[in-house]
Formats: structure tokens, sequence, C-alpha cells
């Protein structure tokens, strides 16, 4: 297999769009194309990440569509994913398989979605057509419920009493609201503090409204190539080191909803390809879709040990500047940069090549070298994890 | 790039059915492993196929559910396809690519679809989302209307009068009919005479019912693998000779609704892949969405000359024992054989690896060596294309 670049990235601000799927998809392309120093000609596949464009805008089969907006060559595949949140991540993986395997020498791939257009509760409703159809949905769980349940049941395995845990939490919260606040492209550039979060609204108890991440609208689109080509027309090509997925089916076949067990094959898998372990990991971009997601996330991946990660934030250790092992969702994550599901792991992807490639501006973790991404789609259903190095 | 070969191909009988997307794919997916002495253990990937389950089934990320529906492994990612019509022949090209690559030694890949749940006023409506939402949709084209626009654009083009070639078109319907009176998977299993087409009820002038496949229910599946570990496990592995797919984008860019511009591409790949010219096709199952449409396939290949294929069929020279040049869509093809969106490519493969085997029973094309597989995703958007031999 051949060694694999991300030659150049690009995101929309993630917020509320009045453009298309394709339009927002297409802003994002052009630029990543424009950071590769290539032209839509010389793309040579699309791997086109959309989760409910059918239900947003009336647009299924929308990749060929984003291919002919961007003039892309009809010799190159235009191919739709859609893996629930991790939608992009695998459409953005598979790039990087082909590309490694010789089929494709340069591909485009991302995705985007227009989340916010049906409003929170009927979107909320909407994208709980991920988790299964017959056992879940029917029975009224949403995905709010979900980590709802998931955090019940971190407390009482571990034994941390619950408002210990859910303060615990809050500085998740605010830790990613802190690192949005400087980036200029997400959903929410507003720092929050504890007491915010510990009175917002009640979603599903004990999640309140700033435990919960946003829908958003936002396209996010890069370029990934043949390695040898990339170091041709790139100063700093950012290399894919490993990439992993992994299945977990429904929610009633977890034995523990506190491990996200489709997260730790899938991390092993890629950390395997990479030759890497958790303590090499510099900088993480996770799926902090709630604020027990990435308590979670941590603890999967082995960063952490399995219920040590809850007061990870409250102590700094994944903060910028913290001092601590790991920096967290620098680009504000999910909770604060905003979630445009079908868009979401491109945009996470372009946190952390610009981290590794040292151009994060005020977000920078110094030095990084080695980075993750961690996409999870439904409710424990599809991991994606990409691990890219300088 | 390792050589790839299908070990075992099933489906379930199309046509109306109770089952959820899922236990479609999974009775086929039983069946297909079975054929192939393999277990869920040993499948490495799934790469399913689904166009609209969220809105037959109100079921979106189907692909983890078929994954635990039938105890695949959680190393075995499990990742959802759509491309419209040609959606599970996208996820079998992939699933072939990825095999070659050496990514995986043995795929699961197919799909599933519902398609008959909303009834055919309302599934037309609905699966006219696949054209172009903002410039297409909101016209008031769906599929009927595309097709009846390149059948008289056809007429027009060669001077071929209406009432002439409709006689023609009718004879495709007459001879898919014929042939999925012989296969008792089939969604008609019923033959029919030209007057029937002709005295049928009108749905997009000059297309009559019998000149439109059906909707359909169904779910196909087959197993992949490098070809080595199939010459173990099977006596009769059917070897993927080539792959193409190639994006036409929306119909307002089309410059001649005569010509599939996508399939002249996506074949052109697949035989320089397999080594082959288009005479060299003993037996093709392509996409006769409506009777137009098999002839434009037809000559998109170059089996036809341009404006040629009009009457291979009156002629009998594309009807098993016709003793024309090549037998097509002798399973019934999506006229009569039936379109479950979302299963139908590996309907295709299904019947083409039968047909290759030489097991398709008293719908065997004698010595048929080289099979093509054609789907059409949208009006024009996408089209894929494999090559299978013997």
């Amino acid at each position: 297999m051949r060694e694999v670049a991300i030659l150049g990235v690009a995101m929309t601000k993630f917020g509320v769009s009045e453009k298309t799927n394709v339009e927002m998809f297409a802003e994002a392309a052009l630029e990543a194309m424009a950071q590769s120093n290539l032209e839509p000609k010389d793309m040579q596949a699309l791997f086109f990440g959309n989760c409910l464009g059918d239900f947003e805008e009336g647009q299924l089969h929308m990749a060929p569509f984003a291919h002919s907006e961007l003039g892309l060559p009809p010799t190159a595949p235009a191919t739709r994913f859609e893996a629930a949140c991790a939608t992009a991540t695998v459409a953005i993986r598979y790039a990087a398989l082909l590309v490694a395997a010789g089929v494709y020498d340069v591909v485009l791939a991302g995705g985007a979605e227009r989340a916010c257009t049906m409003g929170t509760a009927l979107a909320t409703r909407t994208f709980a057509m991920a988790s299964h159809a017959q056992h879940e949905t029917t029975a009224g769980i949403t995905f709010p419920g979900v980590f709802a349940m998931a955090t019940h049941m971190y407390s009482q395995k571990y034994g941390i009493p619950l408002p210990e845990l859910k303060k615990n939490m809050a500085e998740v919260a605010v830790k990613n609201h802190y690192h949005g606040a400087m980036n200029p492209k997400a959903h929410f550039q507003k720092e929050i503090d504890v007491d915010t979060v510990l009175g917002g609204m009640m979603v599903a108890d004990p999640l309140q409204l700033f435990d919960c991440c946003p829908f958003s609208d936002g396209g996010s689109a890069i370029v990934i190539a043949d390695a040898r080509k990339a170091r041709d027309l790139v100063e700093k090509p950012i290399y894919v080191a490993g990439t992993g997925q992994a299945s977990g089916g429904p929610l009633y076949i977890q034995k523990d909803l506190t491990r996200v067990k489709a997260r730790e094959y899938a991390f092993a898998e890629a950390a395997k390809q990479a030759g890497i372990g958790p303590d090499d990991v510099d900088v993480v971009e996770l799926h902090d879709c709630f604020t027990t997601a990435e308590i979670l996330a941590l603890e999967s991946f082995g960063i952490y040990e399995f219920g040590k990660a809850h007061d990870a934030a409250a102590k700094g250790e994944t903060r910028l500047g913290g001092g601590g092992k790991v920096v967290v969702n620098p680009s504000g994550g999910l909770k604060s940069k905003g979630h445009p599901i079908g868009a979401t792991g491109a945009g996470q992807v372009t946190e952390i090549v610009e981290q590794l490639r040292g151009e994060a501006g005020q977000r920078q973790v110094e030095g990084a070298k080695v980075g993750l991404v961690d996409t999870l789609g439904g409710d424990y259903g599809t991991v994606c994890n990409i691990i890219l190095r300088s």
C-alpha cells in the first residue's frame, strides 16, 4: 500500500446557512483544491458524505450533483456515503484506502449537511432514525436519551455521585467553548462557565442544554493523494498514518453503555496501522455530541483508564495550554464548533491537519505531531478513527 | 492488485414483502454465505446498499443493523452506500476494489429496498428525489418523464417514426417478461404480448404502463473474496474482470438525452480492465427501468451502433435462444424480475454469476463466459458497470 497524504482542507463557517448542501460543499471543496494547487479537472473521484438530504431539501443521490457543481471530470466517479454522524469520516477513510491501494491518485472527499433547517426538536426526532427503527426509535429514545442513560450508568458503575459527575461534565462544555471562542469558523464563538451549564434547560436528565452539541449547517472538504504527489504539490503534506472503522450494532446488544466497544476496535486498528499507542497522540478531535461522550471516548482510546476521564477537563488536562497529556477538541468540538452531521468528520480532519501543519493560530497545540480524528455514528453503531501525522 | 472472485450469490423473491429491509438482506446474505462455505464470523466487512430506508421505515444508518442482525464481527465495518438505482452495484464495486487492494480478504456486499410500501404514485414522487432537487424535481419531472423525453428525442434524431419505435420498445418488454416468466424469483412471472404493452395505461407519453419497470421489495447479497481463497472454498468462483463507475451529473447538463455519457465512460473503464470489447460480452443484465433505457444502454456499450438497437428485441437478437449477439436481461430485467432500488445491482450480479456458472436452468445462456452488469442511478447521474467472467 502506498503512503497517503492530505494536501488541502477547508470548511465553511459552521452555523445557520441559506445555502444548499451542494453549495456548502462546493465552497469548501474549491478552497481545499486551491490550497492543494489542484483544479477540479485533477480530481479522480469524489467521496461525498451526506446524511439526510432527502428530508432536508428533497435531495437524494447528491454526490453526482456535488460533482457537476464543481465541474469534476465524468470519469471521476462520485459516491455518497452515509454513516450517521460518522458519515464524512467514513468517506475520507475509503478515500485514503483507495489512494493507498493505487486505485486513485487524487481524491476529493468530505461532506455537507443542512441540519438546522428543521429546527432542533424536529431535527432531534429526524436524526433519531439513525438508531434502530424497530427496537429503539419506537420506544421513544433519541440520542440525548441514550447519552443520559450512559451518564447514569457511568455514575453508578464508578461510584461518582451525579452532582460531582455533572460538574465535571460541565467543565468539558466550558473547555470546548473556550476553544471554540478562538475559532472563527465555529457555530458558537462564546465562552461559558460552569454555572451557565448547570443552570441550563433540562434536555434528558441528567443532560442539560449545554451538555448537548447543536445541530449546524456546514460543509467541509479535503484533498487526499498519493504522498509522493502530495510532496510535489504542497509544502506541508499531512500523512494518514492509520484508519479504523468498526460496527457496534444497535443499542439493545450493548452490554455496557459506558464502553463504546466499536471505538475500542476502531482505535486499535488505526493505532496498529500507525504504529502508535494512546500516549503518542498530541491532539484529538473527538465526538463530543454530549459532554459524557467526550469522557467515554477518552477512555475508549486508552488515553485515560476506564472510569478516570470524567475529571480530565476539570483538572485542565485536556485544555489548550493546560499542560496535560493531550489537547482535546481544540476546534471547539461538536459542542462549540458545531455539528453539521454529514460534514462533521471532515471538519475534524480539517482542524487536525491545521494543527499538525502548525497553522492553527491562537488554538495551536505546540509541537503537535500526531493527531487523532474520532467520529461516532448513531448510538454506538459506527465508529471511524483516523490517525494523522506531520 | 489481486484477482477477485464472487463465491456466493443470493436474492429474495422480488415482489411485495412484509419483511424489513434488514430482514430481506439477511435472508439473502445467509444463503450467499452458506453457498460460499463461509459463516458470518468470516466476513471482514459489509458493504450495504439502501436508498430510501428513512422514508420507507424510518431507518437511517442501516448498515450496522444489517451487520448485527447477521452477527458479523464488530471488527468488520458496515458501510452504507447510496447511488439511487445503482446503489448495490456501487457497493459491490467498492467491495471488489478493496479486496483487490488487499484491504479485505472476504466481504459481504449487496442491498435491500422496501420500494412497494409507499405505493407506485408516492414511490415515483419520492424516488424522484434522486433527480436534481432545485432544477428538475421542482419542474415536475419524474423518471418516467425523463425517459419519455429521451424516447421522443431518439425518434427524432434517428428518424424512426414513433409508432414504429413504440412497437420495438414493446418487444423489449415482451422479451423481458418472456425471460422473467422462467425466473421463480421474479416479481412478475407472466408473459405478455405487444398488444398488451400498446394497450397499457399512458404513464408519460409515449411511455405506457408496460414500458415501465415496477417498484419491488427485495434483498440481494453476494460474497466476494480474494480469488485464491475463493478457489479453495467453492467449485466455480466467478471472477471480477473489471469495474467502472462514472458520473453524469444532472439532466440539465446533458447535451443529448439519447446518449448516456456516464455509461460510455463506465463501460470503457470496466472493459479496459477486463481486456475485452463489447463483442466479447455473452450475457448482460442491464438497467431497463424503461424499455427505452434498454435500447440506449445497448448503444452505450457499443454492442449496437447509435440509433441501431431499437429493433434488437423485435428481431429476437437479444432474446434467449434468439441466436443474436448477446442475451439481454435473461433474469427478466428490472421490467419483469423487478426493481427493489437498493438491491437491484446485487440481483443483477446474482443472475450473471448463475449464468456464468451454468446454473441458470431454463434461462441458461449456452456457453456464457463473459457477463456484464449495468446499473444506472438517477437520470443519467451515476452509472456503474461490472464485468464478470467464468
